[in-house]
């Protein structure tokens, strides 16, 4: 059993739902701290937050910083039924590690320790610092406590972040065919829809806010928001809860509620999408209230950035496809670090399951994955630099 | 304190929640019972229906049969402390009688007994027979076994029912005001549409069912099903639940899930309804299922019936007003009764406060109410016959 196996069939069996940790940092602390690295948790409220960072001995700390970028926490299973084995208890059936978390992202976690394990095994004098951020609240509602608040923190003691390799699962088909070099924005609004509760038989005593919403809800879901540019896809618009009703099939609701999620590009900013989308509930003359929170404003890493050039090589070279470099996809903790003026890319396995019933990651792409983040570590700080 | 009045109250103390009789149907047949009254519980798994009829002495059974007809069971209070006092604790402010049922419709029932129990002694003789057939589940999800099973047991064993006034609370403002000469039907719908689960950052990789049925549920909301007729409002649509979504932000739900229902007139059919319904839904390309329940078909009592024309000459004579004569409003157990071949006509007090916290009943109206009961008694079974 490899080494990359073992750690992350380890964390797969610790139930670690947001914000639950289950001793996946402390195990993982320790493991580093014994190497010389310099570990601190970082504990915000109910979550902890792991910084290890490692310098040859005796160098500087200010030299440039590698760092990765991972989560120990997961989604919940749904459903344990609707998986093939228990989501908690990884298991290898076809080649493939099965469980929660196997893709996103205690895959990608092992993969990253154990590469740093080996880099500065490997290359003791190494140049620079490499550092891992690893949080328990990457994938819960509001993840206040995690990157957000260690950014923060980075941003009050003046730690800078040269290059920041995010493990999210990135990757469509194989490992290495496509890694993200920025991310959209994520707008979300919590709609309500004001109504008149009332007799299904009295409607005219009543007023519907299902049957007064349904045409801006029409008129929301057929609007094209931008058209993207260059750097990303264009702006999507989702209604991802809708619930109005009392249960009672005879009573008309006296409000709906709703929750919206824009996905969107540079070509929109929040601001004029917040601003159409009330102009659209406005011209249909609806009762409402919304409430909007902007989760992440979107990123990118030019082409051109050294981390960029370094990742695409690295893909060619170990997994001899040419990466498609993309925008695409949910928002990352990568949004929380860039800002702080990193270059930021992502890359990480097949993302096919994740956050379903028998999530799971290729077996060999795993034990390939410490490979590549062991190769971005000795080219962006080689020995000879 | 008035014999109506005091069973009013008795009646609210008992929380008769549906199925719950709480003894209110046995109280009431031990009374009629005492008065002469053939009295039977018709029993039908956990429902009690009283079925309690009168004639002279020595007469025959088979002279025309005018029967009262009710409720028992009440809505559940909702959050009692919506109420300014306790729902089962009847009280009187302001010259109302405050409870759960007050309006809808122990205050009916006790007007109905009180009625009967003076038109027997007052007309030991009376010609044909009254009778009184009330329910403990009227107010349930599904009624299977109260008056529809009642009236498929009058179906078989030959029972005759030639007039029923029905006590449900069908004034506006005042008592008297309007009456009620039939009802629209109802026609329920369990929508699903389903679409694809999936994460709201890949779009692409989701269907979402709440797009999907957005422009169906504008068209249905827009609809005009039929313009009603000479005796009928429109036939009215209403979406009464709308739920999608699995609560998270950040997930595209699989499905969507509608309850929906019509009240319609006889210028439709259940038949075009649904198919209507249907053809919408196919247009918009949905993948959708739907299972219909037709609760009640629509029912008339025409201008010129016998109880129609008295049931308003008593509202005009004792109340001194022209009643509306309508077939608004929600359905009532009048549906099982009218195909039994009776001419059915309903009569009670101001509905304003029904299935609301604060329901009342005019203490005024309420004493008032067993005079109109017996004057309809005396009209359509007058001694002279």
């Amino acid at each position: 059993m490899s080494d990359v196996f073992e750690l992350a069939t380890n964390l797969i069996r610790r139930r670690s739902v947001t914000p639950e940790d289950a001793g996946c940092l402390p195990l993982i602390g320790e493991r580093l701290a014994g190497l010389g690295f310099r570990v601190e948790h970082l504990r915000y409220g109910e979550v902890d937050n792991l910084w290890a960072t490692h310098a040859a001995s005796g160098a500087s700390a200010k030299g440039p910083l590698l760092v990765f970028l991972g989560h120990t926490d997961v989604v919940p299973s749904g459903p344990e039924d609707q998986w093939q084995s228990p989501p908690f208890e990884p298991v290898v059936r076809d080649g493939r590690l099965y469980g929660r978390g196997a893709a996103d992202m205690k895959g990608s976690v092992a993969a990253m320790v154990v590469a740093l394990e080996r880099f500065v095994s490997a290359h003791p004098d190494h140049p620079g610092r490499v550092g891992l951020l690893l949080t328990s609240d990457e994938e819960g509602p509001t993840n206040l406590d995690g990157v957000r608040r260690v950014a923060e923190h980075f941003r009050s003691t003046g730690e800078h972040i040269d290059w920041c390799v995010v493990g999210e699962p990135s990757a469509k088909q194989r490992l290495g065919d496509l890694i993200r070099v920025g991310r959209r924005g994520s707008l979300s609004g919590t709609l309500t829809v004001r109504g008149v509760q009332g007799h299904v038989a009295y409607p005219d005593k009543a007023l519907n806010p299902i049957h007064a919403f349904a045409p801006a809800l029409a008129a929301l879901a057929a609007e094209r928001w931008d058209s993207g540019n260059a750097d990303f896809p264009p702006t999507s618009f989702q209604v991802s809860n809708l619930n109005a009703g009392t249960g009672a099939s005879n009573v008309i609701p006296g409000a709906l509620h709703a929750l919206i999620n824009f996905r969107y590009s540079t070509a929109s900013t929040a601001a004029e999408l917040r601003a159409r989308t009330e102009a659209i509930l406005a011209a249909h003359g609806l009762n409402y209230e919304l409430e909007w929170n902007l989760s992440g404003e979107p990123f990118l890493t030019p082409a051109g950035g050294r981390l960029r050039d370094v990742v695409v090589s690295v893909c060619r070279d170990l997994c001899q496809l040419d990466s498609e470099q993309s925008t695409g996809g949910g928002t990352s903790d990568g949004r929380f670090i860039a800002p702080l003026g990193a270059e930021v890319v992502e890359l990480g396995p097949v993302n096919a399951t994740i956050h379903k019933a028998d999530e799971c990651v290729d077996v060999a792409e795993l034990e390939r994955l410490p490979e590549l983040y062991l190769a971005i570590c000795e080219r962006m700080l080689p020995a000879s630099a």
